[in-house]
Formats: structure tokens, C-alpha cells, sequence
């Protein structure tokens, strides 16, 4: 660390995972010198709390980010597209949770756990981009499985909430429970399908071939993370009527064979991962019990050593190693080594 | 068809299961002579109405099946195993909804669409089982594929809906989700996972090797109604908070590619199957849109040639085509050939 404090700042600090990276922030302990917080008109003027400083709000367009060290975007691509560029010449170096740069080779995407090396790499830009979540949790539980065994397919279904979609995911999700458990009928629009007590298969636009743009940008940036350009992937993302944390149930096909206890030893004590163990009945991570963990959570491990399958179930907390936990370690990377 | 009309009954008739056998045979023209309704000691009494016939709910222990055609058994495993048999030695054929026979070589297992033929073999011990939600909805869609382009593996999660675990299923995320959007914690005991406002990777109790007794079951009636025992599968079942209907992620693998096109003709065509339409924007099948509809409804199709891949998306009412449907359809296909 060539500094002993860092002046930082975070744009969408009123949204569900900008609230969480200034939470990151304190609770790990980053050594802030300084603070600065951005916003949308609506929620500007909020004062928000962190580690012993106090900063109001600001309107984006007043941002000048001269003297800031680390801008945090956590604001969608549209604002990214704009402010990254911005930050970056004015000196900082960006941290961007959009999916704006993932498929950009001038820009690392990066998991700390899997390959903090390629942090190195902000020079070009002056940016770094923190994948989805569940290219994350897949990265951190694919990773060691990949250097030991080869992943040769992995296939995915997720269960995402609602807090995927922000405020108003939540908010439509609320609104719809409440009015259906009260025995009212929904009033949604003709292209809109019914999330409370209902499944929707679909998250992100749909591309040609019938993929959905979030669904493909995940397996690019699996590939990506983890150095495998040839992994065949199939992922299917699916919101389901829950508010917060992320499901996800994978299979694997591996180049080698793995047996089922040597997948164990392998899964314990790899990093950024929590193994349940799930010989004991009923002991597997749910997704709203997660919440509040920065671990990617693993259980419901079966092998199949004859067919070098792995299947497992993954439960991670969407707003923090999904998003904001894993942009905060991504600034302390920056921080020990370059900055 | 032999006879001009026939004489039924229902055991578990006031179940979830049981109210949709009854719907089904008036609603789908069944040529009923007589109607017997049973159930459990708390429920016997009630009267039930189907096509003209008035019948009060006796209790189990009164049934005598005399006479009877045609016994259907919708009360899970126990009260199979003890009425299947005495219900078979008084000349009736008995078609069962439970896991009980599944796998007993004596007792054909049947999917209308998939193995008609195989009902002949009802002679043997005068049962006939009804395979559960997953395996019927999938085996109606493989059936078609596996016949062209031989599915190799399958990789499927489920959503399923509490209505799989019957009323207790039903009051259990009605009570919960009361009580969380009214603020207050839940008192659950410690081995329950919450089911409101999360999702809970475990349908059945675990055996060795991290599956469940109900994966497993889905997972081996599949392969006997595809009459395909070297199928690799990986069936992840998860319970998701919804009410009715199952939503399923399926990935195939196939021997033999197939185009789009090929895939898409092949699957609009199949019978018992609807197919959406993906490439109009949000047009698929959701698991609570499709409730009250007998076909197995299909969207999100993609084929990826080179890899002689098939992913979809399923979704099916879990009671009806999922359960009842499916074993009223045996009946008729019994009333037609054999009795």
C-alpha cells in the first residue's frame, strides 16, 4: 500500500448495491481518506454513513473526480458509459459492476479469488469491471476445479430474486403478493408475466437463437475469468418470487475424473467458498439464509466419478460477493499493489 | 371399449390429486356407471359431484371394490401398499399415482403419449403406475427427440410448486408469507428451511451419493418410459415459492445433431406438448400461466448444431397432466382396449 488512506467515490450509492459497497467499505475496514457519494436526482441529498465520515449525497452531473482515487459505478451502462471515461481522466481509477466492459479485452474483469493477477491490467483504462453474479459465484467454484480436473461443460439454472432487477423488482414483487394474498386480481401489462408465486425464465433481452443477453454475457465472462475459451457452456437464468440471494444448481462435465472425496477436499478449503456439508440431512445453503455471508455457499455435492460428472447447488448473496463485496475486494487489490 | 360405462373409484378423492382425477373424468367424457369416492378419517363425508353422479366420501377402511373397474389411488405410498393389492384380488385394475410400483418390472408404468402399449401389461398384477410431474412432462418431450437424434444425457432442475407437497405444502408457504409480509419472524423448526421468499434445493428424503429418493425416482421412470437405460442424467429438484404449476430447465444432450428448424417441427407437432413460440419477445410458458392447461407446455427452444445440444423450458400443471390427467388417460386408454 503506497498510500495510508484512499479518496474514494460512489456513484449509485442509493441503489441496492451501491448501498452495499459503502456497507463493504466499513466493515472491511478499507482506509478511506475520503468520501464522496452519487446519485440520481431522486435520492440525492441522503446523507450516508461510513466509517467514521459523513457525505451527502450529490447529484452525478456535479461530479468532479479530480484528486479521487477509486470511483465506484455501480449505476447500470447507460452512466458507466458516460462517468468511466470521465473518472478515468480525471486520474481515477473505475470500478464498474455494469456489464459495459465485460467483453472489452482493454478492460480486466476480475474475481479476486480467481485471478487478482490480471488486476494489473487497469493501466490501459484506468478500469476494471466486476462481473454478475453468477458469473462470480460460478468463477469461485469452478476455478479449482478447472485447474485440477478441466471443466469441460458446466450447465446452469439459476433462481434469482427480484433485488436483480433493483427497486423496482422489489417493489413488484411486494405489490403483487400483497394484492393476490388479499384475493385481488393483477392488472399487468400484456408482455409482462407475474413473478409472485409464479417462475419467470426469463432475465435480460432475448438475443437471436433465443439466449437472453444476461445469459450470454455470464458464460463470456466465465470463459473469461476462468482462461477457458473452449468451456461449453448452458445457462439458463430464471427469477423466481424471492427478494434477496441467488440459487444456482450445476452440472459439470470434466475433462479428468474426480472422486467424490477428493472434489470435497478440493471444495473445503478453496477460497471465497463455504462447503456445507450435506451428508447430514437438510444441511444446504437457501438463498434467503445466505444472506448477509460473503461466501459463495456450496452444498448438495454429488459426484460421479465413472461419468467425471460433478453436479452441486451454489447459494450467494446477490448484492454483496454478487456485486458490491466483490468490487470492494477488487479496490483492495488496487490498493495493496498499485495505487 | 367393452363395456358402455364403468365403475370408479377414487381413494384420496378430496387430496389435490384426487379432486383433479375427478374433474378430469367429467370434464374429458370418461363413461362412468358408478362413482366411489374414499379418503382419510378427516375429510370422509364430504360429497362429491362428477358428471350427473352425486357420491359421499367414504372412509378407506369401508372400501369393498366389488364390482369395481377401475380403482384409482391417489394417497401417497402407504395407503398404496396396502389397497393396490386388496383392490387388484377384487378384480379391479388399479391405477396408481404414487412412487410405490415405479420400479417393479410387474407393474407397467405408463405416459399415454410416450408407451401406450405397455398398459397391456396391466394383467400381471391388475396395477398400472402413474409416473410423478417431472418424469411425465419430460418423457412427453424427449420422447420425440430421443426417437430422432437419441438423447444421450439429460441435465434438468426443477421448480416445483408446494401443491407438490400436498395441503400441509400450501398452508405452509400461505402461513409464512403472511407472516413475513406482516414483518414478523418465522418460528421454524430447526431442520425446516424456510420456503417463503426463498427457494429449497431438496423434493424428498437424501440417500447415499447426495440425491434425493425423488431425483432418483424421476431419474429411473424416465429411463423405462424412454425405454433407454444407458441415459445419463443429472435431475437437481428444487422447491420454489409458487403454489401450482412446475417449471422445468432441461439441457440434452443427443447422439445425432439437430437443426433449429428440425427441432422446432418435430416438437410442434409431438402430442400432448405445446409448443411457444421464443422468438417473439417474453412469449414462453410460466409454471403459474399454464395451471388449468393439460398439455406440456414448451418455450425457450435452443439448438446448438455443432454441439448436438437441445436446451428448453417446461412448464405443466403438476395436478393435472403432471398427475391426474396422466392417470385418467390410462384409464381410458384400459377402457378402450382391455375392459
Amino acid at each position: 500500500m503506497t498510500k495510508q488512506a484512499y479518496s474514494v467515490a460512489v456513484v449509485g450509492a442509493t441503489g441496492l448495491v451501491g448501498v452495499e459497497i459503502v456497507t463493504a467499505l466499513e466493515e472491511r475496514g478499507f482506509p478511506l481518506a475520503a468520501l464522496q457519494a452519487y446519485a440520481s436526482v431522486r435520492s440525492s441529498g441522503d446523507e450516508i454513513r461510513c466509517a467514521g465520515l459523513t457525505t451527502r449525497v450529490e447529484l452525478i452531473d456535479r461530479a468532479r473526480f479530480d484528486g479521487t482515487d477509486i470511483v465506484f459505478l455501480a449505476a447500470g451502462e447507460q452512466v458507466a458509459a458516460e462517468w468511466a471515461p470521465r473518472a478515468a481522466d480525471a486520474g481515477a481509477v473505475v470500478i464498474d459492476t455494469s456489464a459495459l466492459f465485460a467483453d472489452d479485452p482493454a478492460v480486466p474483469l476480475v474475481v479476486p479469488e480467481v485471478n487478482a493477477a490480471d488486476v494489473a491490467g487497469y493501466t490501459e483504462r484506468r478500469i476494471v469491471a466486476s462481473p454478475d453474479t453468477p458469473a462470480i459465484a460460478l468463477a469461485v467454484v469452478l476455478h479449482p476445479v478447472h485447474a485440477l480436473s478441466t471443466v469441460v461443460r458446466a450447465v446452469v439454472s439459476t433462481f434469482e430474486p427480484v433485488s436483480g432487477a433493483g427497486r423496482l423488482g422489489i417493489a413488484a414483487l411486494e405489490g403483487q403478493t400483497r394484492e393476490l394474498m388479499h384475493g385481488r386480481s393483477l392488472d399487468l401489462e400484456a408482455d409482462v408475466h407475474r413473478i409472485a408465486f409464479n417462475v419467470v425464465p426469463q432475465v435480460g433481452e432475448f438475443l437471436a437463437g433465443g439466449v437472453t443477453r444476461d445469459e450470454a454475457y455470464t458464460a463470456a465472462a466465465l470463459r473469461r475469468l476462468l482462461d477457458a475459451p473452449d468451456l461449453s457452456t448452458s445457462i439458463t437464468r430464471v427469477r423466481v418470487p424471492s427478494f434477496f440471494g441467488t440459487g444456482m444448481a450445476v452440472s459439470l462435465e470434466l475433462g479428468t475424473p474426480l472422486s467424490a472425496a477428493a472434489a470435497r477436499d478440493l471444495l473445503r478449503g478453496a477460497p471465497g467458498m463455504h462447503l456445507y456439508d450435506d451428508t447430514e440431512v437438510a444441511r444446504y445453503p437457501t438463498p434467503a439464509e445466505v444472506v448477509g455471508q460473503d461466501a459463495v455457499c456450496l452444498g448438495r455435492l454429488r459426484v460421479d466419478e465413472d461419468r467425471a460428472t460433478l453436479d452441486c447447488w451454489l447459494a450467494v448473496d446477490n448484492t454483496r460477493k454478487g456485486a458490491a463485496v466483490n468490487a470492494v475486494q477488487i479496490a483492495e487489490l488496487l490498493a495493496r499493489d498499485y495505487l
